[in-house]
């Protein structure tokens, strides 16, 4: 609804800050941190006027990632034109010994060597592999300076630390279009990724087109599937960029959707649906009929030969083996065959499957619960239970990869996925070459509460620091470090084409109409969805229930809180500078003002009117930490009773309203508890 | 480079507002304003539950327009899932009577019938046009409730005002990629402009694949141009959305790129290479030699075949007959013919060309040099020259739309564009059978001082107070209500894929670099490019210097100036409310104190520290306007003399500083003035 004009005063949490010159210690702005860096003197101007030159290898996808190299440094830099100049230019020189293999293998040589020096730049690596994440490394090295965009001269040697650094991303539970598929590789370019594990059925859709057994995605998918010729075309994208592409169908459970055109395949009796709800179902593949082997040999063969990487993952998790117990002919197939319980029958049914995989010349890959005691050594696990139950597969010489502390549709802070090392375990010693069964990780973005528009703010840029942990020494782990170079990576992907900054505000402006969004702005910036797995207590969500509440604008993690939180902590322990104490408060004035101003317009919309209480609740929690902060700063003592009355107040505003969590709150009990 | 964390409280200019409830006087959120509307009761709920029925024609063109507003709806509303769903569901009943054109022609029936009720939408037209143009009204009309989503019930019966409803797009000086044109025509279909007039020869680039001379893209276009498929793409895309494409090439002037490949057809003696420069050149073909026209002949027989529609645009404009002079042959041949002038000369061109477009059995287009006294009756005249120029080639009986005064690279106010009538001459009297030779106008956006980056920002949204111009009743003229509404669709057009206002907060952060933007927000909030050609004299521009400074930036009218400049109206004619003198003192004090933010960072990037003026400047005027305000407000007298030097002071400031105007100082000289 329009009226007036007006304008407003808005608080930006930014973290892109300035307030004291140059530190001394400055991080280099990237991320992952290479592995090797020796600074130089001077610097290599980027001003439209160098030439990039190829020796050694060449090949047209080495061309193709100089092109948009120059396109994104010309994002990043607004300078439009590299014309092949002459010679006497200074000149980008970029040498390849060989070329990688014909589909890129697990365990290539990545590494690249990077000298920067003020009139040429030299980028060699074994082969196409270190060039791309050479490039990447120089795009996020240009820096503005009084002479204009420049790199510093320095020297890199970088080699990545393991040799799978995944992101999965399910397509199953909500549909992600290719354009949305394609802003993820660039970004995973950007931070050296180099597996896009691409969950493509479950039982809210079946993803993909087979020509084999259409009726998988003609009555499975909603007509919302990947034709092959588009599968092609992504895999062509993700290998450009130093990408493989690793395929899972998700069996025995998991599999509703295939069932809709195919209910032979089910234990139960159909007719099956495309299931709506979010969950754990009973719909489970039939591993007593020797029909369902016929049919997954045929549509193994089909997908192994579309999807060339040398691994296929066939998910494996979460089959709850009540269609089987409910089967009697299953039941009575299970007695006559010695199979004492499910996670037998599954195994069983792993076991079968991954022969029809190993006949297409692939390897295996499966969640934690394909590991059973008979489970082949060259089946690879992929762990969500955690870093123990991946190293008791290590232990036992499978080989694995790490998921459990990289699930970032939990809503997690970064710092405590970049905590996690997949080779750190609480329970089993591994010897150094039981390590190296440890392939690496992945982030999963698993889609239950994420569409294709908010999907970008929940991978980025928390994925930055997963991708750090992966390809970084195990000694880069710094959280001040890595929060202030996350913030320079984040404002860096939008160059490298992720809109997921810009989405969040049109989200925000969308839900409260034709006002100005600026208050509502405070109150997000305040606010962080609930963690692991609270939000499907907090509401009845289905495939149709819309994503457009300002749990699903604001990132999963908010800076400003954070900030707030350490300045907190700095008062509290008498370490704070006079700018915090003076910041602390006028975060803390603006979140108590700022309710009187939205509550003017929260019911004039339905997105905005639950929030309310979200308001109001901030308003108080920021009141009880001025009047804290007050006493702080005045040294005034404080009465247990009123300390105490504080900070219960404070224990019920901690619970979520909305669907969201207040996270000033910590910060002020802080506060609170540091008064006298 | 990286430093402490900071955050900052920044004012934002925001025209999405909302201090008041509902105002009796909210004009429909639309542009252009339909021609007809009556209010009814209700509204139609926009919940993800409707069904689109088509009735009467359909056409697959029809079902993609549906699959777009239904994208679009989401992009909206954030509301996920359109499953066609039971008949009990309200519907949304498309009714078209028969199909249009195969090639859109010039005035075909657009108009269009939206009846909304809350149980049911009906949308009729003649054709399929008159949808297009309903839908995009539907879409505009979503507006946030306390119930949720909806559009109010009303019937709306509109049609256009003029049936060429233009933007031109040059992409000879700077090339513009196929995503930039692709977005453009999204945007042009929101606000229902009809024509995409591509300007597609420059003598800085020739940007269309000849097979025929293949010369002419090899060698004039630094590999900067459209392969046929392309174009043929992008009509069949412009076709979707109701808008025809007419091409231009430029001739006989502007067209140095041609005669790199093909120097024969010039009058100079060549070698030709590419023009970096802009301005006015000499090169122009020659007129004398049959060989010319023969190249044409076959040049205009592949360009009508590859351009559907039935207008082709010659060009003409800026000969400046220079070589032509310089040739004695060609002088020769005019005394030898009797041509007197270079006007004759291009006449006798034009002439010769025109019957080669009508050969081809298409209708010539030119620029208002085209029009000679023995200039054919079925030439359309476009004019530059102004509104009195279009009047008089009316009066002769040629038809003509209207580009001068729609020049949006002029980084002209909205208001202005938005007062040039097309039919209004202040010198020439037209029948109103004259009159309708008049079809319509045109906004050009040349590209000098564009790139693919900033093109957006130059082109919305002022356009869309151009597009209600040719669309909507005359009487529509409301300076108030269009800046509101103006507001309005801007937002709204980032639903509809318009990146405009993201891109220009990116360019901010870039010139910066690692450092919170805040500040310069501020700051480019205040100021504005230079209006008409100025730019040109402010620098040394040529194809190669980066658009990537502040005047590239910001938008080309800065609504918060704008807005105080309105605010210090009222104060200074004693009618402002408390709350203008209250925004009047805090904007004032924001600018004043910004500057000593902003100048511990402007040194320190090539890009900032041609600020350092301009942020003093505008510290300085804001003081004198604080100066003012407060003399106002306490009712104090001011010494003339004192007064005479503040006046004086801001008349220094009116002055550019970095391509820069500062907009601030016009209303702070209305405060000055006001005092006594």
């Amino acid at each position: 609804m329009l009226s007036a004009r007006m304008s407003s005063v808005v608080l930006v949490c930014a973290f892109l800050a300035g307030g004291s010159p140059l530190q001394a210690d400055t991080p280099l702005p990237i991320m992952p941190l290479p592995a090797h860096m020796v600074e130089g003197t001077g610097s290599f101007p980027i001003d439209g006027g160098f030439q990039i030159v190829f020796q050694g290898h060449t090949e047209p996808r080495l061309e193709r990632a100089r092109d948009r190299f120059l396109m994104n440094l010309t994002r990043e830099t607004g300078i439009l034109h590299w014309p092949a100049s002459s010679v006497n230019q200074p000149q980008f020189v970029i040498n390849t010994a060989e070329p990688s293999a014909e589909v890129e293998q697990l365990g290539e040589d990545e590494s690249y060597r990077l000298e920067v020096a003020p009139a040429r730049v030299l980028l060699s690596a074994p082969n196409p592999l270190g060039i791309l994440h050479g490039l990447q490394t120089f795009l996020q090295l240009v820096q503005t300076s009084p002479q204009g965009f420049a790199v510093a001269s320095m020297t890199i040697e970088d080699r990545p630390r393991f040799a799978w650094r995944g992101l999965m991303i399910d397509a199953g539970r909500h549909f992600m279009p290719l354009d949305v598929i394609r802003q993820t590789l660039d970004g995973m370019e950007a931070v050296k990724l180099n597996v896009f594990h691409w969950h493509l059925s479950e039982d809210q859709g079946f993803r993909v087109e087979s020509k084999v057994f259409p009726l998988l995605q003609q009555k499975g998918s909603d007509g919302l599937y990947y034709t092959q010729d588009q599968i092609r075309d992504i895999i062509e994208y993700a290998r450009d960029r130093g990408i493989r592409v690793i395929p899972e169908f998700d069996m025995p459970g998991h599999a509703t959707s295939w069932f809709v055109g195919y209910p032979d395949l089910a234990s139960g009796k159909g007719p099956y649906r495309i299931e709506r709800k979010w969950g754990i179902f009973d719909p489970a593949m039939d591993p007593t009929r020797e029909a369902t082997y016929k049919f997954l040999d045929r549509f193994i063969g089909e997908m192994t030969a579309l999807f060339p990487d040398a691994y296929f993952h066939i998910g494996g998790d979460e089959c709850n083996g009540k269609e089987w117990q409910a089967n009697s002919r299953i039941t009575q197939y299970m007695r006559e065959h010695g199979i004492k319980d499910n996670a037998a029958l599954q195994a069983y049914f792993t076991g079968r499957v991954q022969k029809l995989v190993t006949k297409r010349g692939k390897i295996t890959v499966g969640w934690d619960e394909v590991l059973q005691p008979d489970t082949p050594k060259d089946v690879v696990i992929q762990s969500w239970r955690g870093q123990d139950s991946l190293a008791q597969a290590a232990l036992r010489g499978n080989r694995g990869i790490l998921s459990a502390g990289y699930y970032i549709d939990l809503n997690e802070p970064a710092s405590q996925h970049y905590a996690v090392d997949p080779l750190e375990s609480a329970t089993v010693k591994l010897t150094s070459e039981q390590q190296s069964n440890i392939m690496g990780g992945e982030a999963t973005m698993w889609t239950e509460y994420v569409t294709p528009e908010t999907i970008g703010s929940r991978i980025w840029p928390r994925t930055a620091a997963i991708a750090e942990r992966l390809w970084s020494p195990k000694e880069t782990n710094g959280i001040d470090s890595m929060y202030r170079r996350l913030a320079i990576v984040s404002r860096d992907l939008e160059y490298y084409g992720q809109t997921y900054r810009s989405v969040s505000e049109r989200m925000l402006q969308r839900m409260i109409g034709d006002v100005d969004s600026s208050s509502l702005k405070v109150l997000a910036s305040a606010v962080e969805p609930p963690k692991e797995y609270a939000r499907e207590e907090l509401g009845n969500y289905d495939s149709f229930t819309p994503l457009n509440r300002m749990v699903d604008a604001v990132p999963p993690e908010s800076d400003c809180a954070r900030e707030f939180r350490d300045v907190a902590n700095r008062i509290a322990i008498g370490k704070a500078t006079p700018s915090d104490w003076q910041q602390a408060r006028q975060w803390l004035t603006l979140w108590r003002d700022n309710d009187s101003v939205l509550q003017r317009y929260l019911p004039q919309s339905a997105l905005t009117a639950e929030l309310v209480s979200v308001s109001h609740n901030l308003s108080m929690a920021a009141a009880i930490g001025l009047s804290a902060l007050g006493s702080l700063e005045n040294r005034e003592t404080v009465s247990p009773s009123a300390r105490q009355g504080q900070l219960s107040s404070l224990k019920s505003l901690e619970a979520p309203h909305a669907v969201l969590l207040d996270m000033i709150v910590p910060g002020v009990e802080v506060l609170v508890a540091a008064t006298r």
